[in-house]
């Protein structure tokens, strides 16, 4: 494996320091000379690090004054608010999603459509080659018993390679405590249908991931919706009044860089969160899908690696970071490990042998951190010039998230914004984006219908996506309102 | 693709013909000249093709007279019988199994146990090598855009090669109604999730599949069981009575060669059924997942090819004629489609795509059919030696299916006999078999008590499977009670 280019190490350091505020909006960064002498690295690294950060939009240079934190990215716009918690939003909800869902879906799979609303990173921010060449190696020596012998739980060097990466990353997790599943959905889906029986009630995130509100609904089970910070997730204090007033069978919750906000919990909130839960005895089901795709240097901590009573069942996937389409999850599940082995068996039996050898392999050679950091740069970058696009095009007084990770843009449009109409008309002109509505069976809060999210996670380069977000901001400045003719609205003529 | 060698197409006809009764235990096959002249082949073609059929035990030679079907075969050991359907036994029942099918699975992963209770045939049976060549060509090619576009119904050019077979084998599939599925346990359990709500009946056989138990348990329905008969499989009179009865939300069948006991509906049942259902308004849930494992020479076919209304659910996969291990089923959902697509969608959104295209292409390059006319050959010839191995070393009063497809042999202990006894001793002596109280919510059947499920799809030339059978049939002899030392047991000393 060949060594990082250190500029690089030298730019994710200071993307944390600017992020964290050690380096304020306005600060000079250490000059060329400077930096030179205390990291004993060249002027080429030195010069390459800030170009680097430049190209984030987290610094500039001032000619002849040297380069400073940028001010601009900081303040110009303001991040979304949480939605007040209320007595009525806490209320166990009947969940019931539409057809958006499916109509939001189906444009992902259209390569005409300009990708703001998938679900997805591009397939093009992965290693498909490297995997298919270790996937055919793995094949190629296959022993055919181990077809058999790895049922249910999923193929053991797979299974070690993944405690030996937690291990290394601090969460504490027993290779007998995995298994392996079909994507992350299946990891969440079984381990809702483990904890819970129709009528239960689950506390979820609001906003939240729609496919757990469908879940929900599939499973006959309510809602209890807790009102998520765009930047720190949710509030344990909260929970605990929720807790107070209602039974709950389970939490179903994504700590890290949460869908759709992108918000993170502070390990403070994680420790708080996982300890509240053991004191009623309710087991958290974590999502924890985007945990890998930090923009900083180090990988936070999932709520799972603050859990000493087994009630944590930690889904993720390598759909994200690694493999899409392959369909690899896992769900490692503390004390209820044995239980969701046999649900998995007796439900699907097993995950599909090929991908699962092709991770495996993919994982023993090596290269997996490499790639990762790339990705991840290539995440921040992206995220940088969407936010400088909708910074520049969208009305005054939108909102915009500032996610530490994954590839969702929350979007929250000024008063009176309507973002089911912005879709409509955004899907006329062949530009997808998630509205608002998706992520919430609880209708009360108005904001949402105000807020999207969008995807920066799409092919580098891709040509479209500045052009689009144009488009967006001029019919967001029109009013969002339906609008027969889309080139009017693009012209405010339909307000 | 290299021409069959014609004995085999003379053997599989001549197969054909005894089953059915065209050719009567006792009679005389043609002479070697007369086949020679009828059918304008060599002499060594009539030799290979009578050796062949000698060693699956439906012929015999007779020194200076030529070769007979063997009489032996048809009459030593009767065939089981249908349970009678009672007003009992067809009462709705609270669905629940224990853990004996974990056990019974558990001993499947072992690859020191003989694997006579395995529910998979051996993976030594099928194209390993050539698939993950199939796999790597196809993956080394990928436009990475097919993965999302290939998302929640499955990938394009699989679905339509699909639908190409089934319309050669007389069953009219349109590629727009086939869901790609992981695996037929999904396929199954997401049509049983569209179709029904908790509380509801399903209608299954008796004996059935214990995965279709556990199905109906996970879901909250009830189970009215139909009499099935180890021949010709459930009798749609019967139905009708259960259905005059009953408010029936669904079928759950296995027409073509029942598991566990092998049985396949003759057309006419089948059609019966079809139009049965139809007036009702009830849906079928048909698993076909053997029905590429007919040992004759034609693929029977499936309820479904007899459906005009898109009321039958066709589930099937390619895990046990092709592909272990791959997790790549699929369901063709007539007119529930477009409902089943977007459960797909939400449950699990896709299959994986590695096995899709590894499938996908090596059905494109040829050779399928090839294979599973060598696959159904193996299973016919180590039907043939199962069955005499029972024969020779089990009590008399045993009763032995006589299946026409698939890799179970289903046994009938004389009366006393004790399945569930036979396999707890079988297990001390590392022998794995299947008893009958696996394939039953309903237990007033004794006879399911006495009953077991022989998997004959074992590795060719297993030199454990001869002395297991023998070893079996002591234990069998010796009475199958507990019994505290298996060699005491083999010495008929526990009666």
């Amino acid at each position: 494996m060949p060594a990082m280019p250190l500029y690089t190490d030298l730019a994710d350091e200071l993307s944390d320091a600017i992020r964290r505020g050690a380096l304020r909006p306005g600060e000079r960064l250490p000059s060329v000379r400077q930096a030179r002498a205390s990291r004993q690295v060249s002027a080429a690294t030195v010069f390459q690090a800030y170009d680097l950060l430049e190209s984030r939009g987290l610094i500039e240079s001032r000619p002849r004054s040297g380069f400073f934190v940028r001010a601009a990215r900081a303040s110009a716009v303001a991040e979304p608010l949480a939605a007040p918690a209320t007595p009525e939003s806490t209320e166990a909800t009947e969940v019931s999603i539409g057809d958006l869902v499916m109509q939001v879906l189906g444009s992902t799979r259209d390569r005409e459509v300009v990708p703001l609303g998938s679900a997805f990173p591009s397939p093009h921010l992965f290693p498909l080659r490297e995997l298919a060449r270790c996937g055919a190696r793995a094949l190629r020596v296959l022993d055919p018993e181990r077809l058999l012998e790895d049922l249910s739980a999923g193929n053991e060097r797979l299974r070690h390679q993944i405690a030996r990466r937690q291990a290394l990353a601090g969460i504490a997790v027993d290779p007998d405590e995995i298994v392996i599943t079909h994507g992350a959905m299946e990891a969440l889906d079984l381990s809702l249908r483990l904890l819970t029986r129709p009528g239960d009630i689950v506390a979820v995130e609001s906003p939240t991931f729609y496919a757990a509100l469908q879940a929900l609904e599939r499973h006959g089970l309510r809602a209890v919706e807790l009102p998520t910070d765009p930047r720190e997730g949710i509030d344990p204090d909260t929970l605990a009044q929720v807790l107070s007033r209602h039974r709950v069978a389970a939490c179903w919750l994504m700590p890290n860089f949460q869908n759709p906000l992108g918000s993170l919990m502070p390990e403070e909130r994680k420790r708080a969160l996982v300890a509240l839960l053991a004191r009623h005895g309710v087991p958290l089901i974590e999502d924890d899908v985007y945990g890998e795709l930090h923009h900083g240097s180090r990988r936070p901590l999932p709520a799972k690696a603050f859990d000493t009573a087994g009630e944590v069942l930690h889904c993720t996937s390598f759909s994200k970071c690694l493999a899409p389409g392959y369909r690899v999850g896992w769900v490692a599940a503390g004390r209820h490990a044995a239980a969701l082995r046999r649900l998995k068996t007796l439900t699907s039996l097993a995950t599909a042998v090929p991908s699962q050898l092709a991770i495996a392999e993919y994982l023993a050679q090596g290269g997996f951190d490499r790639h990762l950091r790339g990705l991840r740069r290539q995440l921040a970058t992206q995220q940088a010039q969407m936010h400088a696009l909708v910074e520049a095009h969208f009305p005054a007084g939108t909102r915009l998230a500032r996610p530490q990770g994954g590839y969702f843009l929350w979007v929250e449009l000024p008063e009176g914004g309507d973002a089911l109409a912005l879709h409509a008309q955004a899907t006329a002109l062949g530009i997808s984006l998630a509205p608002g509505a998706l992520f919430s069976a609880f209708h009360a809060d108005r904001r949402l219908r105000r807020s999207l999210r969008l995807n920066f996670g799409h092919a580098p380069g891709d040509a479209r996506i500045a052009p689009a977000l144009a488009a967006l901001g001029r019919l967001a400045a029109a009013g969002g309102t339906a609008c027969p003719n889309p080139a009017e609205s693009a012209q405010s003529a339909c307000r």
